[in-house]
């Protein structure tokens, strides 16, 4: 086994500890040493890899980024059919079995209160929220372009269903509101306002 | 000037210095002696009135409620016209020279990724979006009663704009997203979606 491997399986093991830890103790009391205590690694060869807490968050965000990222993609590529590929992207970042995630998405929205303050934070949460929205962005343009859905400003759409998004998850974690419902709203969105439907 | 007076003034003077104290400190940094430094009481006459800095914030919270529940009344008073009651609505809780409430806001944040862990504050969110609810849901419900709008569900579609509104107030604060775009964007929502207009 290379050095390389190794270095990335110690990586894979600290993330996976990394998750572990906020899922239970949340961001506010997670330490690296609850971090340490789940993975192959010691407290000090932690802080050898990660100057901090925040920098150690950091990385993690990049790694939940990139499996998050996979599954956006994994959705644009799901359907031909614009409006088809709308609702896989919707269901991806609103999966309606995410009770296995809510301790996930408790600890998420502390690290979403904690980027006023920290820049590092705010960049990567950037990145999840640019992402998505250039996804409905260029699917709702691609619709625009053959048809299926109505004459609208895609960029504006995308905005809409960013916030629409952004605000089921934590309507969801900080008041425990129903994520089907909001998923199942912004499916009839999708087939009524932009595809203009008619009941 | 009564007793009665005398309280209710003090309590009026540490709900602001509280305010200030959030706005300049944060939720995590905010401390009794922090509050007290910016009021007419002593931090012990504060830990008298108040237990600790959640039942103080828990009765803060209830304050913002008050005069934020008097905007969003004043918003449905405002017009008769259903489509005019649901803007008014909008821009009461989006209001776009929120600049100064920037502070505000980034607290509240802090305070909503607390209500997992916090009863009180997850109740008193509550009321906040169980107020708005019902206030776009009533409006939307007189619309469809009157055929300002069309035939939509009214406690579905009030279900969609909260969680637009909350996802805009989390985007503001932890991304610096544009309220002003995401506002816009709904009440083109409310005039073509709920009213049918047509391009």
């Amino acid at each position: 086994m290379s050095a390389e491997t190794d270095a990335s399986e110690t990586t894979e093991a600290i993330m996976a500890a990394t998750y572990d830890a906020l899922c239970e103790c949340g961001y506010a009391d997670l330490t690296t040493r609850e971090i340490a205590d789940r993975s192959p690694v010691s407290t000090a060869a932690l802080h050898y890899h990660y100057d901090s807490k925040r920098d150690l968050l950091s990385a993690f965000l990049d790694h939940l980024y990139e499996e998050w990222e996979a599954e956006v993609a994994g959705a644009e590529d799901r359907a031909d059919d614009p409006a088809a590929r709308l609702h896989a992207l919707i269901d991806a970042v609103l999966a309606v079995d995410d009770d296995v995630d809510e301790p996930l998405q408790t600890a998420i929205l502390e690290i979403k209160a904690q980027a006023p303050y920290d820049e590092r934070f705010r960049e990567r949460l950037r990145r999840f929220d640019e992402r998505f929205h250039e996804a409905v962005r260029t699917t709702i343009a691609a619709g625009v372009a053959d048809g299926t859905f109505r004459a609208v400003d895609p960029g504006a759409e995308a905005t809409f269903l960013t916030s629409a998004v952004s605000g089921a998850h934590v309507r969801k974690a900080s008041l425990g509101a129903d994520v089907a419902e909001i998923r199942g709203r912004l499916r009839e969105y999708v087939d009524e306002r932009l595809r203009g439907d008619r009941e």
